[in-house]
Formats: C-alpha cells, structure tokens, sequence
C-alpha cells in the first residue's frame, strides 16, 4: 500500500485543479503549472499517428497567462458553465522526481439554454513534480475522444 | 497529508448517500441529515445572485421524510432511475466541529425508454458534523448547472 | 477506518480494469478475473425480477478469452471509444475472503462522427478475491439502467 499517500495527493492535485475551472477563478490556473510546462489539448486519433497538432497548445506558464487573459479580455464565445467529472486517477510511476499519472474525464457544459451536454471527454495524461512542498504540472496532456467540438474551446479542459 | 482520512470519511459519507438514492431506498435518505439541517436544490444562477429561491427546499428532518411520502404516495411523475457520479470531493476547512467540502456531481436519468440522459450537473457544498461518531449533513446545498429541468424534480439529488 | 486501505484497494483493481479496457489492452482484459468466474451485463430490470438473461454471459476466464478473439476477428461493428467514469466504490463487506463492492459506471461512447454519447450506465456488483496478492474478480455483474443499447455491445463494460 505504500502507493496510497502519492495517488491521494495527485488526487488532491487534480480535483483543485478542476474546482479552479469549474468555479472560474481562471486566474489561479496557471498557478498549477511549473514555470517550464506544456499543455496540450490534442484529439486522441492525432497522439495514435503521432502528429503534432494540438487544438490547444502551450509552452509555458506565461503562455497560459496569455489564454486567461484573451478569455476574459479577447474572444468572443457563447456564455457557458464546465462540470468536470474526473475518475480513475493512476499513478503509472515516479523517475527523477517525476510522476506520471492518467485520469479519465468528461467535461459536461451547459449554455444558456440550461441545457447540460457532454462537451469533451477524454483522458488527462501529467508529468508530475514537487516544488517547494508542492505537487505542480510539468507537462499536462489532455487526449480528447470528441473529435466534433460543438462550441468554441476557451476555457481550458 | 493529515487531510486524508478526512477526505475519505467524506467520500464514504457522500457514496453512502448517493447509494441511498440510486438503489431507491429512500426512507433512509433523512438519516443522512442532522435533526435541524438544511437541504436546498438550488440554480446556480439564483446562488451568484444571492436570490433565495430553489427547486427543493427543507430545514428539518421531518421536511426530508414528508418529501419522501409524498414521493411514494402523493406524486405524479414519469417512471425514472438516477445514477449518480460524484467526484472531486474536497474538504475546504473544519471550524467549530463544521466540516465544509464540495464535491461535483452528474446526476444521469433513464426513463422507460430506456435511454440515459443528463438530468441535472452541479456541485453540493455540504455543512458536515459528528454525531456519536457519524458524519451528518447539517446542511447539503445542491448548486445545480441544468437550468433546464426536464421532467419534474421528484427525487432528491 | 480500518476499511480505508481496502476501499483503496478495490478502487486500485477498479480502476485498472476501467483503463485497460478505455486504452484498448483487452488482451488483458480476462487476467482481472480468477479461473472460474462469472461476468455478466445484466439489465436492472431482470436482476429486480430475478430473471437470468444478461446481454453478455460469460463463467470462466476461457470464455472471457473468447469474446475478445471475437472481437478481434469475428464481430462486425462500428468503430468506437469507451470512456468509462466510476464513482462511489463501497465495499459492503467481506465473507471468507470473498469482498463485495458496489460501484457506480457510466460509459461514454465515441463513434467515427466524433460525437460522445452516454452508452451505458448502471452499477458494478463485484466479488473480488485475493490470489497472490493480487485482487482478482470472481464476480461481475454489470448491471445497467440503460435499456436502450444504441449499436451492438461488443467491447466489455
């Protein structure tokens, strides 16, 4: 049982992480990242053929500074609430201090129409690290099933 | 990471209740509940808001146990299973003996149709406390996405 | 909370049962299960009228073998994703080493269209054992609210 403590806290990790978006304090996401990351949010047909393309991509955290910013400030987009289910959280293993972890999850938004539907689902694959005490992403991937993206994606996954 | 037997007294209290409704033993639902507890399903729009309004609405155990007589003898309503998905339980803070945590959940409906549908998304913040070492709901808000209700809310969520 | 490493335990099996079946290793599939063992995917409906029919049967490892070689080579089907979330694992108990549980599933499905649906929601009923160690299912009911199967249900649930 000695992976017991590690899977609870990259659970903690990942269910702060989705309470940050669901609950739009949007500001405070890149904050999960480490200085040095990426973030991908890539359809699951492009990571089998291993093409490169992702719908979002970034390098680093100011680039996820940037998305916030543009979410609030820039694009324009239909009104909407995420509901993140997250289940299935695997630690797959530690190497140099790095955790890698896959969890499934379902994005379900609703619009102003009141309606909830399924917006995304897939698996969330991380690399891991402690910083000053801290579990952070060093690389979050975000492997998407649903390929028909029915609204425009701005908010993160 | 103190936290985690918390946390996973939580978990089991909200599976228990969850289970409670999904296997349709509902005359056990008030138990989960302090005497004098809370126990509002509430848009989150009214929540934003500050406006009091919500679908379900009691402040006593005897209100929860008359819901669930009228359900069994007083409503009229379409056949129906829910199958609840609950995930990112988190514990906020303790004070005072009063456990705070939120906690996402998808509540998934079948009609006799067949088909599973949406239902209602949402999040509960629960008022959580001891009770001759029983975890208790002194108050469970029930901040739902789904403005859209597509058949009468009989069921509590 | 004597129960926590247990519960823990259980949701480890669960959970790597759930992945190997949403990342397409069904190869692996039948090694969840004990020699002599019972899979089946029942409808609610004929578990609460005590009938037998189920949408899958199988009673020992061989035949789990079977239906992925069927799958493999001899079902014709629409190519499709499973994306499983679980929630609310209980175990209800333990009798000569034989534990229950109780989960709650929904599997979430993607065609060639790229859309995801709700294919098929319902409860895990599972009789696990321990054998070198290892959990191992003797038992697998599936047992699902969703009447109305969409396209033929090839890949286990």
């Amino acid at each position: 049982m000695s992976q017991l403590p590690l899977r609870y806290e990259v659970e903690e990790l990942i269910h702060a992480y989705v309470q940050c978006i669901d609950d739009d304090q949007l500001e405070s996401w890149p904050d999960f990242f480490t200085d040095e990351c990426v973030y991908k949010v890539i359809p699951r047909e492009n990571v089998d053929l291993g093409l490169p393309v992702s719908v979002m991509f970034c390098d680093s955290k100011g680039m996820l500074r940037d998305r916030i910013v543009a979410l609030r400030k820039a694009n324009i987009y239909a009104p909407h609430f995420y509901r993140h289910l997250v289940s299935n959280v695997r630690v797959l293993g530690e190497q140099d201090g790095v955790i890698s972890a896959q969890t499934n999850y379902v994005v379900f938004q609703t619009l102003l129409d009141g309606e909830t539907r399924i917006y995304n689902a897939g698996k969330y694959l991380d690399k891991i690290v402690r910083e000053n005490g801290e579990l952070r992403f060093k690389e979050k991937l975000c492997v998407f099933d649903t390929n028909r993206i029915q609204t425009l994606m701005v908010t993160p996954i």
